[in-house]
């Protein structure tokens, strides 16, 4: 095991872009749509705008101008702003919402199911993620993800980066902060998870925003471990 | 699948006794330590006067008598009571607390592990425990037992047969009360959740508390499936 992560009893892991293709999952299924439907939309926009709707929104509900929500509404909130975007006007109550319900379909990357089984035998395996319980549930059925524990935003009633998320894991697995190490492919939630004490781990997901996209994909020494997946995460970690 | 079982959901499971088996586990564990410490202690009594302090300690909780604490300290806080009923003075503190700790390593019953894979194949299964959330992660990783999700009283800060109990487990999950089904050996458990508007599955285990032990095992009409192990319960569900 890389020396710095000694002492590690949990691994908690961010889920959307970091576990699972958000942005392959979501155009696969708008694409699918568009056809079906003979609409003329761009289903990698279309992904792209839904999803960039999201951090605003619960910074509305951090900042206290909005009462908590579950993501599912939150989702489905921004998808009637997306559609009206794209003009998009002939789709049934029960396509949109079978159309929202695609966060629960998320597709894992190719090494997370295997990453995981690996990291589980030696560590308890938690998903720490601003998605709601019924979402990363169904998620988890869906993409065979075993998790010893799911954590998220209706768990503790608020979003990353609020401290109470990251210590409000640790309490409950009753471990230490530093007994902890976030797993995330994005920088600002490893930094956030980092001040309050956890360890962290960065993986790195060059294809989270689709092929083309530049991402902040360089190593940082002020994480525990840099990784290139979650194989390489499990050799770093001696499991 | 039993007629009455129809539109079920998520399976959530009561753990102590009816997933696990406390009595064998607790009384296992005083024995070996009696011998290795040279004590004169009857096990099987020490567990039952350990379990029995729990239920009272629980509805001090509920009625408003005491602040909500994890079943890890309101355990401990019997175990002291009941190592001065049995004259046990020769303890060091690392001792008690391992000790302390057999509610986390408690073993499954013969059929749980394999019952709870085939009834996980069709429907989620949760935990939906008095244990604290601590406890039943290393409970499931000791066991094998492979929880899409864990519920327990500090997700609510409550305990059974509280309706927030009930109620919060199937918000969480985003189900209507009917789509779920509470599993327990423990009729007043289900008689709680059927209340709250659940469907209920009681399974008998009649070593409970130990051989001789007489325990009402009847099966009821009240309730949607009455079974025999978790086997059982997979063939009335038609898994």
């Amino acid at each position: 095991m890389d020396p710095g992560a000694a002492g590690t009893k949990a691994l908690v892991f961010d889920v959307f872009g970091t576990v699972v293709d958000w942005h392959g999952s979501v155009a696969r299924e708008v694409r699918a749509l568009v056809k079906s439907k003979g609409l003329r939309v761009n289903a990698v926009k279309f992904a792209k705008a839904w999803r960039a709707g999201y951090r605003p929104a619960m910074d509305r509900v951090l900042r206290g101008e909005a009462p908590f929500e579950k993501i599912d509404v939150i989702h489905r909130a921004i998808l009637e702003d997306v559609l009206t975007q794209f003009k998009v006007t002939t789709l049934a109550e029960a396509e949109k919402a079978h159309l929202n319900f695609v966060w629960h379909r998320l597709k894992p990357w190719p090494d997370s199911v295997r990453g995981l089984k690996r990291l589980k035998s030696k560590f308890i395996v938690a998903t720490l993620s601003n998605g709601n319980t019924s979402l990363l549930v169904d998620m988890a059925k869906h993409g065979g993800l075993p998790w010893d524990c799911v954590f998220s935003s209706d768990t503790f009633r608020l979003f990353k980066p609020d401290p109470g998320m990251y210590l409000g894991a640790a309490g409950m697995l009753d471990l230490r902060p530093e007994e902890v190490m976030m797993v995330a492919a994005h920088k600002p939630d490893l930094r956030a998870a980092a001040k309050c004490g956890l360890k962290t781990a960065f993986v790195k997901r060059p294809l989270e925003h689709g092929r083309g996209a530049t991402l902040d994909l360089a190593s940082e020494p002020e994480f525990t471990v840099n990784a290139g997946s979650f194989l390489d995460l499990a050799d770093h970690l001696g499991c």
